[in-house]
This record gives structure tokens, C-alpha cells and sequence, in this order.
């Protein structure tokens, strides 16, 4: 099934909890798209060590890692609240993280992080439906970082709508950025997008602006880490670039994220915290930034698509 | 003297003939900054793949080197018409090339060629003087790629702009896009700023954005590879992108360049050729779409500084 349009990773195959060990067992997404192989946690500390070295990364999937690392704490007998404080400090933005933690305080059973997981993908397919209405027969569409199934623990947010706007014949082909540092873009949506048989051209994050400029772009769409009460989205770095061109240039920008990804106790984007990562993922050889995330304002963005439907400005209403 | 402001590579390191060989000795910009090694050109031809695989890069210093090559021509009685063509027809998008070599045509000699690289250094420093009366005290600047001196043989575009502005005391700091694909900016801008005791922190392409909103910037500065009758300025790609958000965040957006890169005989930007590179310099796994330069419309540029000073729009008449 590689060629369809439809192909996609098993959740399971991304991350999962074998009570025989017991482990949670993660795709190793750094050594992707070269190597396809597993890390196995066998504890929670091992799980967050992962999420923070980025073993596994997005917002959704390491909720998802997360709850498999509570779980396998209390079927270890481990210390439940020292695990879920180890677990919620590994990775600062993404919202999805203490959202899944705080959902299996009351029954950290494997069942219980199961039924979160699926029902994170189910949201992934719910959503693509929705975002699906916002393209058009022979849309040329642009992505940055990987908001793929790696992403979400299954079929993906933004390429989940990339999945679901290509089985309805109405994607013409993607541009995705690579994403520096870490090429998520070039290494996990190309690969995703390879597998589901989605046309598909990796270029540098700073090329989109003139593709953009060119025409060659119809929409971008991306996911999100956290997305704040009046809609303002934190999501990778470049992010809030992209919207900047897309503004220019008069080229709708869409967020893809499930409900898990909203945090409502935050009221606008500047009280979102910002991962500083190791500047040596730029060079180890001159001094160096590296932002891991920014913030798009809402203003910028023309729909939010959650999986309860596509949602547009005033996002404090429409989002509530 | 490496930790003075001033401290800088002496042209003839940069790009040099030797006429006993005769040779035209390049620095390989490849290999800097973890290996500081000559290429050695015994023939027009060569010269040519040193230009075309990016041994020396920079529209002034690749219009130098092409000289020398000429000149190299020349020396060795080779047909001077076929080295013009192969070296002319070398990369596509730099003005500085034709230019150089229609001023070699009547008189191919190393006096010539080495008259023609004085004069671009000379004309780097009365251009930097100019510019740096763009900068306020505290000034925090942003590059992108590397207009330093190994883009110019000697001293540099932006970069002289950023040395000259620094020995004002008028600089803070610069952060420096790494510049996919290629990492000029990474490998060369920061050793050059080191070099030259200037503090710097090196970005990815797409942070650049995300540290304008949070008032980081206060001016963008870069180089040009030609800039059209009207001040549309092709230069390396995200070039534009940084131009657009630079506008967004009201920051001015500078080109400094030497009067050898403006193309007098183009009216507008859109009549530039864009140099599309392999995909694999981007990933050799997955589709990939590389231009290497992009246009940015004199309407984003607040001043094009050259040896004659800091021009302002209407470019047809500040430039002519």
C-alpha cells in the first residue's frame, strides 16, 4: 500500500506501551529517514529522556509517549508523582504534554493511555475532513516541520489534511521546508509524504518567501504546539515567518491541531514558553541562538482546524 | 591582530595569480572554516569549475577570479575568446562576471586583473565609510550569506559595512542567518566576524523572523549578486524573505554593493536569471526544488550603498 495516497505508519508502530518488559517502545525519528528502528524506554525517566532528546517529537506524540511513560511507571510500582513531574519537565511548549498527563493521574493504566492515543487519531482524521474544505482542485500547498503521523502518534495534522485533500484529488503537490536544525521537514514529511505517493519538493526554509513570491504557493499549513485562548500558536521556529509571507502575499495560512494542542488557562501567545535548545544543533564552532519555537499571532492566521471543525477569527468565541 | 575590529584577510589569500606556473590560487570557501587550503588553477577552464562548484563565491570575488583567469589565459597563449566564454558562462545570476571580463578584453594582463581587484577592495572600503553612517550606537544588525571580504577579495560589502560601523563603535552585535544550503553564512560570515572580534550569534534562516517581533533587530544588512536599473536587488535566496520581514517589523532592509554589481542594461528585477542549483545540496533522498538567489523589489529597499554613496529610491535616478 505505499503508493496510496492513504499509506500511512501503524499508530502503534510509532509508539506503544509492551506490558511485557515492560517498555514504551518509540520510532526513533532521529535516525529517519536513513534508518527505521526503535528505542525502548524502560522506565518513564527513559521516556522523557527521549522526549527531550527528541527521539520523539510533536505536540500530540509526546503527550501520547507521555501517558505510555505514566503507565508504565505504576506498572512498574514506581513513584507516580515523581514520574509525572520528570515527564511534564522534559519539553516546555508543547501544551499536549501535561494535557495528557493530567488525564491519566486518576487511572494510569495501559488501557487508559490506549484509549488516549487512539482517540488522538482519531482527532487527526476528524480534523483532516474539516481542513480537507479549505482546498481547492490543483492546490499547491507549502508545510514547515514535520506535523505528520511521527507527529501526532497517527495519520497527522497538517498532513493529515494534506492526506485527506489528495484522496478527494484536490492537492496538486506540497512544498515542504526543510526545517533546520533538525530537518524535520526533509527527513519526516518528505518521507511521509514519499510513502502516502503525495507529489512533494523539500526546499530551504528561506526559499519559501520567494516561491511564495513566484505564485507557486496557494495555502501553507502547519500544526501547532500550543495554541493560546485568543488563538495566537505557538509551533516550530519559522512558523511565524511563514505566516509574515503568507500576509504579503495575500496566501491563506492554516493551523491543523486537535483540541489536545489548546490550552485555554494561557490568554495570548506571549505567555508561551519558548524552548532555547543547544545552539551546537547550529554549530558547534561560533556562538549561536537557537529558538526552538515562536509565536504566530492569530491575526495572521485565516482558520484554526481542530477536529470539532475550522475555526476562524475571533478565536476567543470561536475556539471556547 | 586577530582580535581587532580591523583584522581582516589580505586579498591576495583570498584570489591570486601567479604567474610563475602561471596559476590563479583560490581559497577553498568549501572547506573554510575547518580547513583554510589554496585550490590551484592551471587553466581558464578550471578557474571556470572553481566558480561553477563554488571554490570562491560572491558576485565581486568571482568577477575577480574570472579576471585572473583571463589573465591566466592569456599568459599561457590560450584562445581568448573560448576562456571568456567558458568563464562567462560559468553561473549565471552574479553581474560582476560579464562585467569583469568585458573590462579584461583589451588588455588580458596580471596588471590588468590585479589593477581590477585593488579596485574592488577600494571600492569595499569607501562603501563601508558610507554606511556605517547608517548605524546608531548599540546598533544590533542582522546578515544573511556572507558579503565579507572572501566575497569581494578583501575587506567585504555588508561585512566592510559591519567592520567599519564596529571600529565607529557603533555596533552591539550581528546575528547571522546560517544560510542554507550552503551555510555561508555559518562557515564564512562568522569566522570572518571573528576574525574580526566582532560579536555575532549564527541563526537558522528561519529564526530570523521570530528575533525581529521581539525587537532584536534593529537593521538588516546584505550583499548583491546584481541589482537591476530600478534597485530590484537579486541576491542569494531568503535574501527577499528577510526584506519582507524586515518591512513588517518596520526595520530597514540595506544593500551594500559595489557599483560593478549594478546592471544598468536590466531594467527590472524580473529580467535577472536565477540560478537553479542541484537538489542534492538540499537532500539527495527526496525531491527538492534549490534556487540559489531571489529578487527583492526596490519598494522593500531602504538604501543600496555603493562606493558613491548611500543611494534612496527612485533608484532610476539615485543608481543612474
Amino acid at each position: 500500500m505505499a503508493s496510496s495516497v492513504t499509506a500511512e505508519l501503524e499508530p502503534e508502530r510509532i509508539v506503544r506501551l509492551e506490558e511485557d518488559g515492560p517498555a514504551v517502545v518509540l520510532l526513533d525519528q532521529r535516525r529517519l529517514p536513513d534508518e527505521v528502528v526503535d528505542v525502548r524506554c524502560a522506565t518513564a525517566a527513559e521516556v522523557a529522556d527521549a522526549i527531550r532528546g527528541m527521539v520523539v517529537r510533536g505536540a500530540p506524540a509526546i503527550g501520547i509517549a507521555a501517558a505510555y511513560g505514566l503507565a508504565l511507571a505504576a506498572l512498574r510500582g514506581d513513584d507516580l508523582a515523581e514520574a509525572e513531574r520528570v515527564l511534564a519537565s522534559s519539553r516546555p511548549t508543547a501544551v499536549n504534554l501535561p494535557w495528557a498527563l493530567a488525564r491519566m493521574r486518576d487511572d494510569p493504566t495501559p488501557e487508559r493511555a490506549r484509549a488516549l492515543h487512539a482517540r488522538e487519531v482519531e482527532r487527526c482524521r476528524r480534523m483532516a475532513a474539516h481542513a480537507a474544505e479549505l482546498f481547492r482542485p490543483g492546490t499547491r500547498a507549502l508545510t514547515h516541520c514535520n506535523a505528520g503521523g511521527l507527529a501526532t502518534g497517527g495519520y497527522g495534522s497538517a498532513v493529515g489534511a494534506l492526506r485527506a485533500a489528495a484522496e478527494r484529488g484536490l492537492l496538486e503537490r506540497v512544498l515542504v521546508d526543510e526545517t533546520r536544525p533538525l530537518l524535520q521537514g526533509s527527513r519526516l514529511t518528505a518521507w511521509e509524504l514519499e510513502r502516502a505517493g503525495i507529489p512533494h519538493a523539500v526546499i530551504a526554509d528561506s526559499a519559501a518567501g520567494s516561491l511564495m513570491a513566484r505564485g507557486e504557493v496557494d495555502l501553507v499549513v502547519t500544526g501547532a504546539d500550543r495554541i493560546a485562548a485568543n488563538g495566537d500558536t505557538a509551533n516550530k521556529i519559522g512558523t511565524y515567518s511563514l505566516a509574515v509571507l503568507a500576509a504579503h502575499h495575500e496566501i491563506p495560512f492554516y493551523v491543523v491541531a486537535p483540541t489536545s494542542t489548546l490550552d485555554r488557562t494561557t490568554p495570548e501567545g506571549a505567555a508561551i514558553p519558548i524552548e532555547e535548545r543547544d545552539p551546537a544543533e547550529l554549530t558547534s564552532r561560533f556562538p549561536a541562538r537557537n529558538p526552538a519555537f515562536d509565536v504566530t499571532p492569530a491575526a495572521l492566521i485565516a482558520a484554526i482546524v481542530t477536529e470539532d471543525g475550522v475555526k476562524r477569527a475571533p478565536y476567543e468565541v470561536s475556539l471556547a
